[in-house]
């Protein structure tokens, strides 16, 4: 019989996760050992910067994403930007590495104590097999269950297991097929769709999911069919829909009162893939308007459950679509001229308004460009001068973890390479991943990183002011200088001085890494 | 009454929890606002940098100290880190915000589900309590559990806690008084006594905790008591006893076979603040010699009961060592002279031996420099050439896990201005924890950090050799330049081409923070 580890392989390949994004310890060397040469390595630095390679790699991919993490510590370091694949709905495999077997319970040195419950709260699925013989199949459901829930998954496996012999059973685990159907059935569609005709005022709320599921073009179709407003979900990581669409009304405010009142006047609304809702600021009020129906179509079974209001139902939004088209017909009143976009709004001395740089980007780069943008006070200054109509063009930390951007940039890029990537990070945001540079540059990876650098947490610095918190310590950022840590890192880099600085750096095309640091001035988030 | 706020700060200062160590998110800005002004908030540009500089100031200063981390993602980045603090048994604090209490059902954004169920598999005891107005019982309950327990501990806080009003009964805490007695028995005193005192040939092992614990010069005056030879625990993060001892036999490798062939002919082992044992590599074998007995003194509980064989006593290790030289008298053979230090091994091509940076660091350093180090490789060469004769000079992760030496060199230097700190970092463990050298640059920390360059992993690149996986990807780390990254980050730096340029550099004290780097052969760790 083979050996685990080459039954194991032989499994990753057949479900063509072949490229491993990884920052290896001891107890991962027999897992990389004999690595058949489809395979492909990519070594981060950090294992934060590991996995938001791994997440912008997925979420650009569309597929499941091989991760191998050394134990406790490795893992550990990975845990911040886990939540944000839990929140992107990203389906992350995470192997790690264990202590041999006799080695784990008295706590030899790099053993993880428990590994599963380390990793269970955050992951939702966690496991190491009880003997070596079962490693290929828990590797399968690791897979399974990452692609049916849509969430990260960690598989512990103690690193004496993979020269062990394979059970002959376990080679079933190659050839097996698992999907889950979500389509509605004829009654939950029929009644959907009388609801949805039935209307008078319908909105439309997209969530990040939608673009993730590829349902970018879809959504167009629905809304212009409904000819109905649209807007995108509270605490977008994803855009799921034209951001100068006539029909777009931007992006709905995080706060209970705000939203509530967004919603005025209308009878219904349809929420597609998406949580109800993401809130961050605290705003108490009413949930809806009265007389404001809420229908959440979603396949995260774990967001229709907890919602505080409406009914749900789970399901695959691109297959609700689909059904609200057929039954209502497809005929739409034409949706008028996208939204112009206005001047950018000036500099403040030496620095750069937010808006002038993204006017150069939006005026200078290809209007396929995909942007990783993890910037939080420049939020509002982005929508104002951004004209985003692809689909996959834009990426955010989904559960605002930082340090998602600047790896999750390169990840984007290496999953996309005929699409030119922009990694649009804060100086405050930069510092949680900064040594994916280091991987950009060794994977020669075309892509510009604009730094914007204010010298401050420049949202929690405007959040402060809402709380009545305005002098908590820890706010400033000084004395900072990305062109010179890329350099270290191996990136080329120029600090652009003013906008035109900025727009011939950005003319140029990326022929590989790249970042331009810009001093800008200090903005807020809405 | 009082704010929740007022009483738990007025607490901590109480408690001299008045240093904190942070990186703040919007649910943290509620706990900084109005911190009173004895207090020290030190800001780090990512949690695991923040970690491991409390570690290090908390090792240094032998107090608890304050961590305020943000919920799952900001609390997430910092999981690496506190393993390590795990393993050291280092009293951290550590305070997170949570959404406020409405938020946390619904997960808003920046809510964190079930926070102590995240934190609790690694830290031991997380709490979120039930409503704000015992929430400064809780928080002293965090206090007194890392103190009595020597762990990191957990409390998750919703940010609309702070300003509420407290509860007369919350007063209460501010004169608590919370201590354990870990004092022998009579009996227990007497029968220790009688067994090594009994013992025709017995050895000392000494453990990490014995320096953490200001035992350094306690197991010096036991051990010439004894005349018996001295053993540094395996997997060591402190040093316990003078390296250059004439009674030190070293650091005991971190197998069981090898441990047991070191203990051959010894009828006792007496360890003291040590597991049984952190063993690594797994070489099987008899745990001890036929006829050899072993006693473990721990004050650590969780050691004792999974040690997988001998004795123990959970017990102060300082009220054994004293009441062992009480009984046994102290009359002392003489111990004979310390032994001299081999020449340094040559250089290979341009790149210096490691054992030429450490005769370096010897010759030009004071006695009292303390280091912190962080390079695996060089494990070997690093005890060779070294003479380390006080207390508090030598850290290493303790958990293994890499990011701790360059933050917790920064955290040593704040706690001891008036030793001089030099942190010994290898080019692959720097990039763990590299945003530290900005808050060194803020705080004008004086503090040297020697970055060794061999541009691979090369203690990983070792265990292959060991486990016949030489050909596994991701073991190399070209193209890094230090000196630039530290200049980034605002920290001095230059590159040392040869010994003597290396020398004439660490000759000058240090008047704030600087970066050596030298490139190294590549050696191994034992």
């Amino acid at each position: 019989m083979p050996s685990v580890r080459r039954v194991s392989h032989e499994f990753l390949e057949r479900r063509g996760l072949t490229t491993v994004f990884g920052n290896p310890g001891s107890n991962e060397l027999p897992f990389l050992a004999d690595l058949p040469g489809g395979f492909r390595y990519v070594l981060g630095l950090h294992e934060g910067a590991v996995v938001g390679m791994a997440d912008g790699y997925a979420q650009a991919s569309g597929r499941p994403v091989l991760v191998n993490l050394h134990a406790a510590s490795g893992s550990g370091n990975a845990m911040g930007a886990l939540t944000n694949a839990v929140a992107s709905r990203t389906p992350l495999v995470v192997v790690a590495g264990q202590q041999v077997r006799p080695a784990v319970g008295p706590e030899a040195n790099l053993a993880s104590v428990d590994a599963p419950a380390l990793m269970k709260p955050l992951v939702g699925w966690a496991a190491e097999p009880a003997c070596a013989q079962d490693v290929p199949r828990a590797l399968a459901q690791a897979v399974f269950e990452a692609e049916l829930q849509r969430r990260p998954t960690y598989l512990s496996v103690p690193y004496d297991d993979w020269a062990a012999e394979a059970d002959e059973n376990s080679l079933a685990v190659l050839d097996r097929r698992v999907e889950r159907a979500s389509v509605p059935g004829e009654k939950q569609g029929r009644r959907l769709a009388e609801r949805v005709a039935a209307a008078r005022r319908p909105a439309l709320v997209l969530g990040g999911d939608m673009d993730s599921a590829g349902l970018f073009d879809a959504g167009v179709r629905l809304a212009e069919r409904l000819g109905c407003p649209v807007w995108a979900a509270p605490s977008l990581f994803r855009l799921p829909f034209p951001n100068r669409h006539p029909l777009f009304r931007g992006v709905l405010p995080a706060g209970i009162a705000p939203v509530c009142e967004a919603f005025e006047g209308h009878d219904l609304v349809l929420v597609l893939g998406a949580p109800v809702f993401r809130y961050h600021e605290y705003l108490p009020g009413r949930y809806l308007p009265r007389g404001t129906e809420l229908i959440q179509v979603t396949e995260d079974a774990s967001a229709a459950a907890r919602a505080p209001m409406g009914e749900a139902l789970v399901a695959d939004p691109g297959a609700v679509v689909d059904l609200l088209l057929e039954r209502l017909g497809s005929a739409a009143a034409p949706a008028g001229p996208y939204r112009p976009v206005p001047a950018p709004a000036a500099a403040e001395g030496d620095r750069l308004h937010p808006e002038q740089v993204f006017a150069a980007l939006r005026d200078e780069l290809p209007e396929d460009t995909a942007y990783v943008v993890e910037s939080t006070s420049t939020n509002a200054a982005w929508w104002r001068q951004m004209d985003l109509r692809r689909s996959g063009s834009y990426y955010f930390p989904a559960a605002g973890g930082l340090g998602f951007g600047l790896p999750g940039a390169v990840g984007v890029a290496m999953a996309q390479p005929d699409r030119p990537v922009v990694g649009v990070i804060g100086d405050g945001s930069a510092n949680y991943g900064v040594t994916a540079l280091w991987t950009a540059a060794q994977q020669r990876i075309p892509l510009t990183i604009v730094l914007l650098r204010n010298g401050t947490y420049g949202a929690l610095r405007w959040f402060g002011g809402l709380l009545g918190v305005p002098d908590a310590p820890g706010l400033d950022i000084p004395g900072l200088d990305f062109t010179k840590i890329a350099q270290g890192y191996g990136v080329r880099s120029v600090h652009a001085g003013d906008a035109d600085e900025l727009r011939a750096v950005l003319a140029e095309p990326a022929d590989g890494p790249r970042l331009v640091q810009v001093d800008t001035a200090l903005t807020t988030p809405s």
